[in-house]
């Protein structure tokens, strides 16, 4: 491999997960300075030499966004001056995707906001994980690498289901999504009817189509904060007869609220990824975290290589 | 009303439309001329003074996409050559629309592509209807005023259902938008599990979920071409129980073979809108047209007051 | 030659031209697919490799001019999407550059319209041939290559001509460039002076200044699409003496009626390119076509090389 | 009229020009401060208030055209950083408007650029007269209305030729603006055949086409320097027979020696208009100069009361 | 006043601020919402009618900037796609100002990063005071109003000062706006000495340049964090003669430390102003807020009646 | 070194340094025509292939700043136009740097008009040596590399002074700069209380903080023009018992009322680099010129070799 042109840096996000990177590539994390002053302000620096370098910058926008975000423009414009050849920001997870339409008057497409500040920065590809919605790539004027969980949760979930089971989709805005995991796993579907009372994070589970009598539950869903929709869901499947009850996340941002709503509920298992660090998952009952640092990792070594994504999804 | 600024012009893609909305506001179609030379050129020629006025060009992209897709950017590059102070296109079906994910290596974000041609001519403000996902927005930066057919719909299916009966989503993607018709009517739901063979539009009907034995069944969806899908969910419908099977889709594509297919089908009645200029729907059987000509043309009223489309809604 | 960077695409438009190129070149054309669908939307994609790669994507806009170009819109989001080095757009008839101008008031000038679409899109460089006028290059910011036919076309005349002969511009317009066939033949040059009608494609020709008495002449153009004016021009040049009467027009578009009125006619021959694929000149009496798939096929190899074009036009 | 929201400014180029607008309109020229410090750089300062003004600022790229299009650069920053509601720029003549191909390798379109510069400058609409190429409009994303001293150019030579005459064009690049005037005149046209000898500003006339003999002849064009063309077309016409020679010409750019050229030359007389503030045409022999300002003047005027500018031209 | 067509919205930085430029007006608070998501997000809606409205946001950039900035990001963004007529920030402060340059390798230049960003989220004009430097206006392509709060700080402390005083500059940086402060209270000036230690907060004052021996003393600053370089000076002063010690900084973003710094101090008192919402400012010992609301009151008004700001300097 | 990719030009601002530049590095110019036409005009050609390669342009913008300027956008169309791979621009002087705030109401931000202009016309790297203030840098969206006189100055004054000295800054807004230097010498600061007159060139010193009695002084500025600043400051230091008197200016910009100024006035000797072509400084009584051409040279190989500028600044 041809890594001298390489460059990996890593924003104060999740650290951890660019060391994963980093390891698996066998190539060590750029040097750089992040300061946050008294009054706010980020400042970040790069301490070695990247003119000419393929520079690959590491930043979830995850449990602080707004911080984290703004750093990763700071990032982007200091390698932009720095005359770095190529910027490839990867952001495992990409916060405020998840507001990507208009579905009320007077407000904003937060998520084609960000995308056009991080373009105008400088950034010339993006890798992130499990969009919200796959449309939110055609935010996007660069290239957008997208890559899913879905691989490695349904080799996770085919390891551990012996028995009868069927896919659960928290509500009819994941079904589609859904349906690719039963497809996948050659199961059935069930989805179930999730209405927001408000903007705050409760939800209320007012009914499932799809029969689970007898059968346990997988729960699909992209995130989760307080738990409340899975919690909610689980409480409708076992009254529809459900057995064992496991959800899989793609992006862990649970609060403690939701980490203890988890341990009370009728979930056994919670199954997510590592793209936010968050330490109320760490070392949690009832939790458990895959790595998808291996996965981003192959990805940079793919691009670097111009190899093809396709052969990560097989 | 202060209607002397406006100026309201029509493409050629659903001239009819346009009269009717223009009809509807009390004012004549500016004057224009299109041709189609025998090379396939387009030219188009605004006929009158239009330096200082609120244009609103109607031009559907229906059937004749990229004909009619090239026309609108010429109107729009016209418009802001001869001087008009605001320029609104008026797209009451926005056929790329779908295009709107990569949901494959390698291919294209058509209405991306799109979204950056019509504001690259000179856009100002897009209104138009039922895009395929709401995501879609966000590729323009410029105002969308995104109207819904559900209003106008749900106020038919009450006049129309006398039983008890079920919305039904054919396929997991539109089981958000169908869960919206199926609260407002305070109904049940139930979804189909569709299943593209290929890129041609034959679709398989693999299941559903939901319960509809003993009941009327109204499918929703956003558009038709070959009415496959429909056909294919009204007999999986049927076997399951249904009684009368009803189906209310916004844009009306049927080509020649859908609408024989429709004819020979196990549905009851298609109901679309003429957002399109289609001669296969017109004076068919088994297919009614409702008019939301009344509703772009109160858009237009409303938008040209400042007022807030809000109250379209109610 | 170094082409393992290099990758060849052909659009739908002119695909017998794009493989002559890749045959002089000994290499194959990219796999791809192209899918019309039944409601009119065109869809592309890549079905090899790109990332990293300079791509070479091939298609005129020709005799249907708004699929190709949206088409070509198409191709060139999807190397960019898919991480294409480099994309250069081989556009060997590009239909809308005779709109260049806005010679009636409130008109778009489509052939801008167009060029801005290209570049929106992504592309990185043009090369095209004996576009309607030299300025349309200015309308774009991307490096355009412009290949000229008239190297071609004068190496034929001097072959195919014997006696004494004149060199006929068809009207003012085009007098300049048929200056440069007289001056490198080293003939007279004749003007005429052709009224268009109306924006049908019927002209004119109100008188000739200039002698063609008693010598053969030979008509140059750029396109023609009914073969009008070359028609109304050969019976003025008769009228004023004129021997055998030839037509030397780079981009042939004649339709039916066109390739019938030339066969009725006062021309002997007329010579044209294959830049468009146009079925109605193929084996047609009369019509002579000459490839300037070599002249590409050079062109090509001369950027993938770093060379200057310049060679190409001793 | 309605000239409270308007204020017309003037650069430093041809404020004499300018003056003769505003007493046309009867509006003073807005207050304002030009300084070129002896290191070369200029100043510019709009002294009076523009917040909320509909601003045209005058301004030729004639004689001193980078120092006068910087000035014109810099105007537009200073009325865009004022808040002025929209900012016109009048350029009776565009001098780079002449660079507009890329006729040799590896030179540069200068029109396009400065369009792009004059466009980043913040300009809204721009006015001009007899573009060298009528495509330089496309060379602008911001309307361009264009003026003609046709109108006013045959409106004299009517009035001026008593006898038989035809309109004369100098090369084949003017042939069809010359077939303009003879058309609109109904006269005959002949057609020289002009060839620069290099890239200094002389030329040789190889041969005329069409018949002079025993007519007077009127040259037009659309400006000139040396006079070179004129004087060596005009020894031309006269060994094919012409009686008396005018030469009517857009934009009078001669220096002394072309001034010098013109008196000793087989011209009689020279008519240009006002456009370049040129002192070697002021009161000079076999000069005369027609003022364009009205013809500016009620262009403005249209403009600014949202009329069409058709009217200026019947 | 016209103020029908005027809406002026605030966000959550510094809401008393903006009733108390409300008040002034004599106008209400546009409606509107904002939500912070347990996992960081920021939601913003407004609630009442804008479309065609001239919109003014106030957001302070102060003490929690990245949410701050954000924050503004959306509402731009929210207004553009709402349809306001015009959308003017104003931000009293804007903390990321005095990252304006590349004093080091390898750094963004964080100023200009934002200045993108907020006129890529659709910003029409921004209305700020006392950036870190001047030419930060220059970051911006639309105008930016820049108020200043030197004439009301001249104003008190000529109420305040009886004796003999002189104006510091803490640093050379400041010494060019100090030496206007000095000009315009016709007073001497002294400029220290200091230098940063490091990129925390810390500062040394090496010395002074100028005469203090016997008379009072008024720092002057653009804004202070931990009142080190206020502190530092101050003791630097005393030991040169100085007798009483003021100073006055335009935005006070005093931590609990600095304000307990300056407590133990040997300044006399400490003047700011309150651009920034600061807890640890308020009703705090030897600190005075003077309000600039009154200043951005008649700032709005001005630029709303499209008069000119220099009458607020006078 | 691998030089095979990169040309190095010269516009006709400077070429004696650019020649110096090529020497060091052992390359020849690349081959180019300029022309200036009797009009005005200016004309470039690139004479050489350029095709794929790294072009380095250099043009000082100095006292012919309009046409340099114009020229130089010209240039890089051209090299754009011509496929180059990258352009860097050398700009050993920026000449509208200095004009980069808006001191005044209504004026223009002129550095950032050229900087908008530099990159519409297509620049990918900007090299220049000390700009009027470090935040100009951040006008431009591509890299800008800043090269400082101050190193080479610092060893030349070292060299030169024996005894006691205090380096002077002439005003306080070059006072930070100063600073700069006498910290990296390890010597006292002296600061002038300059007032400008008008906005011609004529400048008053009211006086001077700091204490230089009984020693040299050295008078540091970015650029000097009448030298009346300098003269000026030199008359004040006398006054306050300066011996000898030197001063050391990045940009010679004298005119030759400067340069005689200089000769009558009380400095000993004024030092200046050769950044700007400048017949008035040559051979020239007291004044001494440092050539930069090979700090250039080494920025222009760092650059080249992907190699960090830090190591230059040591």
């Amino acid at each position: 491999m041809r890594y001298e042109d390489m460059k990996i840096f890593s924003g104060t996000s999740n650290r951890a997960f660019a060391e994963q990177i980093c390891d698996y590539l066998g190539v060590y994390i750029g040097l750089s300075t992040v300061m946050r002053f008294s009054e706010g302000n980020i400042y970040v620096k790069i301490d070695e030499k990247v003119r000419g370098k393929d520079v690959y910058i590491i930043q979830s926008i995850g449990l602080d966004p707004n911080n984290e975000f703004m750093e990763l423009l700071f990032w982007l414009d200091a390698f932009k001056r720095s005359g770095a050849h190529s910027i490839t920001a990867i952001i495992p997870y990409f916060s405020y995707a998840k507001a990507d339409k208009k579905d009320e008057p007077r407000v904003s497409i937060r998520a084609r906001v960000c995308a056009d500040c991080i373009e105008t920065a400088g950034v010339d590809r993006i890798v992130t994980m499990d969009l919200h919605s796959p449309q939110i790539q055609g935010f996007f004027r660069k290239p957008v690498d997208h890559l899913y969980a879905s691989g490695l949760f349904c080799y996770d979930i085919k390891k551990q289901m012996t028995g009868d089971y069927c896919i659960v989709s928290p509500d009819e805005g994941f079904a589609k999504s859904a349906r690719i995991y039963a497809n996948k796993l050659n199961v059935g579907l069930c989805i179930a009817n999730k209405q927001r009372v408000s903007h705050d994070e409760r939800a209320e589970i007012l009914g499932l189509i799809g029969d689970i009598d007898g059968k346990d539950a997988v729960i699909v869903d992209d995130f989760t904060i307080s738990c409340g929709t899975l919690v909610e869901t689980a409480k409708c499947l076992k009254e529809r007869g459900a057995r064992n009850i496991y959800a899989y996340v793609s992006h862990g941002l649970l609060n403690e609220k939701g980490a203890a709503a988890l341990t009370d509920s009728l979930i056994d298992e919670l199954v997510v990824t590592d793209t936010v660090y968050n330490p109320h998952i760490i070392n949690r009952e009832k939790i458990r975290v895959l790595t998808v640092s291996t996965l981003f990792a192959q990805a940079i070594n793919i691009i670097h290589e111009n190899e093809s994504l396709g052969e990560l999804f097989d």
